[in-house]
């Protein structure tokens, strides 16, 4: 007997056709034996629409107030989640984060998880129950309903399963599993049956969308044998483990494309040492993240600095910018939004040469250039022309041999 | 300072205008000096559309699932009403049932009260704050959630008005206040501005609707002064209290009609002991209740019974009494739905004799037949033909000189 933890996002939960599907899938895991917790977010938009009530009524709702409201919409969901099943024939119970004790912080909308109590689970289990727990929720230690915000049912589903040591915990998505790039940008992306935790890291801070890298970090922390699967069809979907040995051949599992940056360049300041440092301190203080930085001497003595932030935080940037432009005795400021990330991640990179090379190469060939270049452990990305993307990543992706199962990327 | 519990219904939060609305009542009573808890039900048509999700996901759910899916009907009005609060620049905290410690019993979508625990309560209030409770919810000893039932916002709010011995339990409504007949049947029916709680009693169960007998119960039990307020002005609406001196010259208060019973006539049974508790005992465990009963002897030593039953469960008294009609060797059994029961209602009857026969002489002058009688110490009521209900409400209460302001029914 084993004991799963299954996850189903708001798409897996959309309408009462959707609960009875998800229904089936926890009934499925129980008949063979298993115990089953069912974690469950709220259906489709219902979190969006609370949203918006709170909306009609004050613009600045108290953020308490927000998570009293907006926890309704999983509370919702498990007892239809539950109803489905009893009518399945199989006996369970659905808990609010409350109930279940799960405990966070008070950071209301953004809470974390600070400890929760299994035993209440572990009884229904023993009684024989399903046990369907609200995801996304908790409680703080003065009683107050928090949420976890996004991704918050992935961390519900995953902090559960690593306090109950599940032997499987499996995330039910509107994806048919993780892919070695984007299959609207590169049809020939393959779909991947195992991948490590960090790639998955990796590919999930740049875009990748299956998985938030909070809950990704906290499985890997507590080793939490993973899995993405679609809740359309039966497909096995992606494993995610630690890295295992046969990982090793996998140089590069997947490249990814973002486009959700924005760059910015500051040409000509004063080679001198503090300016770096006053230019991101206005940054933080501006609430803008910036990811890529580049900094590169050009004439005269002078430096240039390019970085790269969010989209919908060019603004600010500029603004910051340019409050310290004539502090700084910057020379010229400019921005650029038609830019493109793109990404290579795998394990096997730390052990192997010549990825970025054969990365280069495979842009050069298609006569791309690259704007800037940032590199971590298992991960390098490029910064492109946002409109040759998408031949960028088929080029890379072929350069790799994603497209060919068995040994990608070697 | 008072203390004031004030208790919103569904129509009073229907929208997001009329929630700013009630927060508006409730902030007036603030800045009064009040302390102010309000009590508030599930916006307008919540509820109901959370019975319909369920019966979409089966016809038959648990009723524990029940409880927490229609739950979630106050906990958003909760969190929106604290919201409309907050921008109207006042402190408030929203509490579901489970959080303000109302504990009930488990019978689920019916539980009733058995204790709360108002030191949070308490505790916010004397911080400055006006304090939100869900309505029609709790939680029982086990920490499951429960519902109240119908008319439970109203025993939500008269309970947390006792225990908190309240100066004030105002009950808003989408009426004006109690009147002494429906004015869609008498025009010329005048608002009380005082009734007793006795005779509020008899009116709503006679189906004057503004609230159920156990809120107005408990409301007489614990002596809390209570006033129905309508939500759309500043009527004061009717005061709700102990019988007083000047109440005893009211002696008649209203006058209602309910057209949702039926009448069941068994005629020609032997007159001998017992039949009728055969009769009684069949309807008591076909779940069917019976109001009015009568009994008489007709020709050659035999008996005619005639009871009433709601609209509803006709169909199953009839079944029960044809499956004993052998048994008790009745003649014959009939039915008439065409009937309504017309009543007065007042405390002047205690010490005030020809209050029926002033009832009587006014049906007879409209030429209205009286079918059944049946008396209580404060009321009296008739079944007669229900196409005459309406004239003979007229005729009754122009009789008691209801249509008067100053000295009715005396």
């Amino acid at each position: 007997m084993e004991l799963i933890v299954q996850k189903f996002g708001g798409s897996s939960v959309a309408d009462a056709e959707k609960i009875k599907a998800a229904a089936q899938r926890v009934a499925q895991s129980f008949r063979k034996g298993n115990q089953v917790v069912a974690v469950v977010s709220a259906c489709g938009q219902t979190t969006d629409e609370l949203f918006a009530l709170a909306e009609e009524i004050t613009d600045r709702p108290s953020t308490r107030e927000l998570d009293m409201l907006v926890s309704t919409g999983e509370q919702m969901s498990i007892a239809l989640m539950a109803m489905a099943i009893h009518a399945l024939g199989h006996d369970a119970i659905s808990f609010t984060g409350a109930q279940v004790g799960i405990v966070t912080d008070s950071q209301h909308t953004k809470a974390r998880i600070l400890k929760i109590n299994t035993k209440k689970i572990k009884e229904e289990l023993d009684r024989g129950k399903i046990v369907v727990v609200a995801g996304y929720q908790g409680v703080d230690a003065y009683n107050n309903i928090t949420t976890l915000g996004r991704g918050g049912s992935d961390a519900t589903a995953v902090a559960l399963a690593a306090l109950l040591k599940a032997d499987l915990c499996e995330i039910f998505t509107d994806v048919d599993g993780i892919y070695t790039a984007d299959p609207r940008i590169v049809p020939e992306a393959r779909k991947l049956d195992r991948i490590s935790y960090d790639e998955l890291l990796e590919l999930a801070s740049l875009g990748a969308k299956v998985m938030q890298a909070r809950s990704i970090e906290f499985a890997k922390r507590y080793n939490v044998p993973l899995r993405v699967r679609p809740c359309f069809n039966n497909s096995e979907g992606t494993t995610i483990c630690q890295e295992v040995r046969e990982m090793e051949e996998n140089v590069v599992s997947g490249v990814t494309v973002t486009k959700d940056e924005a760059k910015v360049i500051i040409r000509g300041i004063p080679d001198r040492p503090g300016l770096a440092a006053r230019i991101f301190r206005e940054m933080a203080q501006s609430n803008v993240n910036v990811d890529m930085i580049i900094q590169n001497i050009g004439t005269h003595g002078q430096a240039n600095i390019t970085f790269t932030v969010p989209k919908a935080e060019l603004d600010a940037a500029m603004e910051a910018v340019r409050k310290i432009q004539g502090e700084i005795c910057a020379q010229e400021v400019s921005a650029d939004s038609n830019v493109a990330k793109l990404s290579v991640v795998g394990i096997g990179m730390r052990s192997h040469c010549g990825i970025a090379e054969k990365m280069f190469h495979a842009l050069a060939e298609e006569e791309i250039n690259i704007q800037m270049i940032s590199t971590s452990e298992i991960k390098i990305s490029c910064i492109i022309d946002e409109a040759q993307a998408g031949r960028a990543a088929k080029a890379v992706h072929k350069a790799f041999g994603l497209e060919r199962p068995g040994r990608p990327g070697s």
